[in-house]
């Protein structure tokens, strides 16, 4: 056990760390980094599974920093526990462009953070999904292997975003026992005291929600140490309320709003040297806290090797998987089932829902993918997500391959983000369109973290008929295509939907939003073969009969749309072509000139998607007629609403004809 | 006290309308109706204030079916209780074009509904934002006239998305005591039993939110008679949890996922009749139950006429201002302050962030416009969205006119929707506009139903600076301009920011959303008039020297940019104009011609914003050069950033000469 007194020294290290950095960013948060520092401090040095020689080790404990406001709470404790690349020049570029040291921890930017946070509630959220796949790991490879926990700090922001319910409903349903919560319980939000906007009873909250609850000083390294240890033994998730000050040792501002996001001011950061007896100038650590930081930093290589001993010794076949899985490969057996499937389309013919193709695909290459992890936020039937022969994952049995994640879209997005991050799931999951609104910041980290998780959206336009506009996305294309980094594939038919999944698997570096259809679309790919043609983002899907007068573009369920209008305006004696675009990013990203080749030189060029133009001008020019939405949907069959909407064959084919006339 | 046989029978008749519909139009929801069928009941004959003969009259009690594919319930409610447009014939339209009665219950088709549902959560905290309404205005106006409960009908599903803890804190917090959930505790979700998905305690976790809770029989009419009157005589918001059997009555399917979201089919309609003894064909009512729920219906009127003579009473001043607020028309002396705030800008000079200029906005005419009711997601003194003396709510005095929410985006932005609702206050609110993503599905709805809300968001763009790409928005512009009917308004100085107000405040049948700069940013306006230029979408800002050569279109903190860059193209010799696009959706309302003019015929056009350029081709052509971002942004000084980035105004300059030479 560490003296009292070097326990303060060490933590008052990670705070004179995070006011000097702020001091000198002019910008930041000292103020949970003061006040968590004992927190940290007993975490790091007595608690959490690590090494920082090897940030990436698959086994290291987990810690999430849920208020990513205070970076500088993170940073200082990995400079201290000696992440070389977390150098005090990097300390003292905190908030430059190019550090290593932003504002918020970027897990794409420096080793040893675990995910990217800021925006509230997702980091807890996140952390449920990091504990979810060591559970299903574990399932799979033996506690030999996968034995870690995961250990979240948050405040009072992260308690009150709406996520952190359903993260905590879902931890405590699948008893997530190894999830470990610290509660960075001091009272304070930005507005003034939390009493000005909240008066909910936390700990009897998520004990509602099946978790073990408990409350402590959040200064006294013992009980600290000691609701570690009791939460570690539990068989719940825990949530440890850890009553703190916030900007604790600030003689004038601690336990106040004002030391959340600004400096100290060089007078108070003074002042609270001297108040805690701190003598070392910005940025130098004194020789025994910066011994004591090593040696807690070097104490985790033994349990790395011990670890890596384990994992030597087991069975080839299992090691090999376990490495492969770590590593984020797929297995070659994917584009044999891909070309399967696609056979199988082929023969059977017939028009089929997209996102029933989605499933018959599920059907062919989950066997052959067997990291992929499905889910639904209750919508298993509608949204097609739950492969055959897939076994649910239950509170007791993480062997299975399909989560009920309930209607907690935000939750569900954010723990995938989770199993994705911890490495040796590929995480995948159903809703419908319209509510990836619901789950938006998520899908965001996601795309800024390069995270390969799949969005199974269903249910993608008018076409969903009845229930109306409240369920009918209009925008949601357009919204999902403007994230960056996220891959959105909208297919046209079995084959194209094969052909998105491999491209979503295959893109190990960002998201995929998988759009499919309610209602059913014929079959009009007939080739069978490795080749992906939606690769490229766009394609001739059909052929003009002669020099096109006509191009028609179109995404999805209206590709058919467009070639039923093709076949309007050959038998006017206008040859047309079709192209079919299952991906605005993956065609952009395709040299002009080759884009040029796939649009065309046609007089007459018609897009044609049920939704909002928004986005198209960049494929097509705004010179190209658009059939599509410019309003909310309404409550109808779905027939009569394309009618009702104007988006027919008829009337692509009519705007076509107006453009000739006009030409 | 009806007789029990009356209470079932009458109850009877909302299930087999609900069943009938369900199964006319092949779609829909008879689980819920059938189930909550006795609820709805007791509430219409017994509890709920209304008349149907006047769906409007201001002090009714608000039923809220937050579970809104349950909507054959209030169809069939509606119709039993006298509200006359909701005849039988629509009935049997249920899911038809055109039909009073949609998919999903829509306020702003049908009379007697309160809100639009279905998104699930978003009834039960817009009810929250009712409930606080009621509180606010009878501050304001006194008891007599301002009195009611708002009831909440909700489901598993309700309570699964996390807007419902937000909500939940708010009301729980602001002891809504007149707030009243009724939870349809059946056990089952779309995928199976709740059980799959959750384990929560409900009761428990509403407790710690600072609600009453109570257990019934949902069946058992005394009782639900009971906890109502409970509820209504306690302190607190009261959960009441109302075990129910989904689709109670059907002999095979009750109690079963099976009976959620499909018809029943009409054996088992027909097996159902026979349970139920209920005799009468599909759509024909017996007379003793018509007669029953006629009494019913009728029963309210007495208490609005004793109302409308309480409201007579009022001193002729009061009864004037209850009815202009309830009418939502503005105070003239809006208009002077308007002006006021122009004048006093352009005397001042100087340069101001947006979020100050609007403080300064909200200083002059909030106390104008004394309706307005403002807030912040805790992030006041960044949104400055509480004016100069504004006095917050608290539980015990809603006197107030500033709402600390508490880090809940979501749940505030429904309970503003709620507040539009209710009528006799302008809810706006203050947020990051990155975070509009937690928020967007109550924004989504605000803008479907067409409902007054304003959302300040600050903090546009990499203009925030340090805090980095998880604060960043870069697509948040194109995402919120991608909801049909919302308001997005970008002003570029305090003049510019008071028109903005100006219009969003105009725009009674639309939200708006205010898209407001951290970094300070030069006054370029200097009339201040009545006039109100902004209110075009698009104007020249700055003429050129002689005919245009080049075009810069710009918005909020890029409008300075381009003028920067205009003069250092007239320095070089090529006459540039300047645009300022303070909406798109205004401008792109315009007459074409009237838009080309605006646009202009300038060999060289460049449009800038620190944003992605999704969405500017509809304004500027997809031939015009754009300067924006391709990516996230970064953490670094926003000075750094906008050089990284390229969005300097020697870039724009250098774009336009690169056109120019293009030619």
């Amino acid at each position: 056990m560490l003296s009292r007194t070097s326990h303060d020294r060490m933590a008052n290290a990670i705070r004179f760390l995070a006011m000097d950095a702020v001091e000198a960013a002019n910008s930041g948060h000292p103020g949970l980094p003061m006040g968590a520092a004992d927190i940290a401090t007993v975490l790091f040095t007595k608690v959490l599974k690590y090494d920082p020689s090897r940030p990436f080790w698959p086994d290291r404990d987990r810690f999430v920093l849920s208020a990513g406001h205070g970076s500088m709470l993170l940073y200082s404790v990995l400079h201290l526990a000696g992440y070389e690349k977390v150098t005090i020049e990097e300390i003292k570029r905190f908030r430059k462009l190019g550090s290593l040291t932003p504002g918020h921890p970027e897990n794409f930017v420096t080793e040893g953070i675990e995910t990217t946070t800021g925006p509230l509630g997702q980091g807890i959220a996140t952390a449920v999904g990091m504990a979810m796949a060591e559970r299903a790991l574990a399932a799979r490879f033996g506690k030999e292997v996968v034995d870690h926990h995961t250990f979240v700090l948050c405040s009072d922001g992260d308690l009150m975003e709406g996520i952190s319910q359903e993260a905590a409903d879902l931890a405590g349903h699948l008893k997530l026992a190894k999830l470990i919560v610290m509660w960075d319980d001091n009272h304070i939000s930005i507005d003034g005291p939390t009493s000005l906007s909240g008066s909910t009873d936390q700990l009897a909250r998520f004990s509602a929600s099946g978790w073990a609850t408990t409350r402590i000083d959040g200064h006294d390294p013992e009980a600290i140490l000691a609701a570690l240890e009791a939460a570690k033994a539990s068989d719940r998730p825990t949530l440890i309320a850890c009553r703190t000050t916030i900007g604790f040792g600030s003689p004038k501002k601690a336990g106040s709003e004002k030391v959340h996001g600004s400096p100290l001011g060089a007078e108070e950061i003074a002042a609270t040297r001297v108040a805690l007896g701190w003598e070392a100038p910005a940025f130098e650590i004194p020789d025994d806290v910066r011994a004591g930081w090593s040696a807690a930093g070097a104490a985790g290589a033994a349990a790395r090797t011990a670890w890596e001993s384990r994992l030597a010794a087991l069975p080839a076949e299992a090691r090999a998987e376990f490495d492969r899985r770590v590593a984020g490969t797929l297995p070659e057996a994917l584009e044999g089932a891909i070309v399967a499937v696609k056979e199988k389309a082929v023969k059977d013919g017939g028009a089929i829902a997209t996102r029933k193709s989605s499933e018959l695909v599920l059907d062919f290459i989950t066997p052959a993918v067997p990291e992929m992890i499905g889910g639904s936020a209750d919508l298993t039937g509608s949204n097609n997500t739950k492969a055959k022969g897939a076994k649910s994952v239950t509170p007791d049995d993480f062997s299975g391959t399909f989560v009920h994640y309930g209607v907690r879209e935000h939750g569900m997005a954010a723990a995938m983000n989770g199993m994705a991050l911890h490495k040796g799931l590929v995480p995948f999951s159903g809703g419908f369109l319209v509510f990836s609104d619901y789950c938006r910041p998520a899908i965001r980290l996601a795309a800024l973290m390069g995270e390969r998780v799949i969005h199974v959206l269903t249910h993608d336009s008018i076409g969903l008929g009845e229930d109306g506009p409240t369920h009918q996305p209009v925008e949601h294309l357009a919204a999902l295509r403007a994230i960056p980094n996220l891959l959105v594939l909208r297919p046209c038919d079995t084959v194209e939907t094969a052909e998105a999944w491999q491209i979503a698997l295959h893109s190990q570096d960002r998201p995929s939003a998988l759009i499919l259809s309610r209602q059913n679309l014929p079959l009009l790919r007939t080739d069978a073969t490795a080749e992906n043609r939606s690769a490229g983002g766009a394609y001739e899907i059909l052929a003009a009969s002669a020099k096109a007068q006509a191009s028609l573009f179109a995404t999805g369920s209206e590709v058919s749309t467009a070639v039923e209008a093709a076949r309007i305006l050959e038998a006017k004696g206008v040859p047309t072509r079709v192209v079919s675009i299952p991906s605005f990013e993956l065609f952009l990203a395709r040299p002009a000139a080759e884009r040029a080749k796939v649009i065309g030189d046609a007089p007459a060029k018609v897009a044609v998607e049920a939704a909002i133009r928004m986005g198209w001008d960049a494929i097509v020019g705004s010179d190209a007629a658009f059939v599509g939405m410019t309003s909310f949907g309404a409550s109808a069959p779905a027939k009569d609403l394309f009618t009702h909407f104007g988006i027919t064959p008829d009337a692509v084919a009519a705007r076509a004809l107006d453009l000739l006339r006009q030409g």
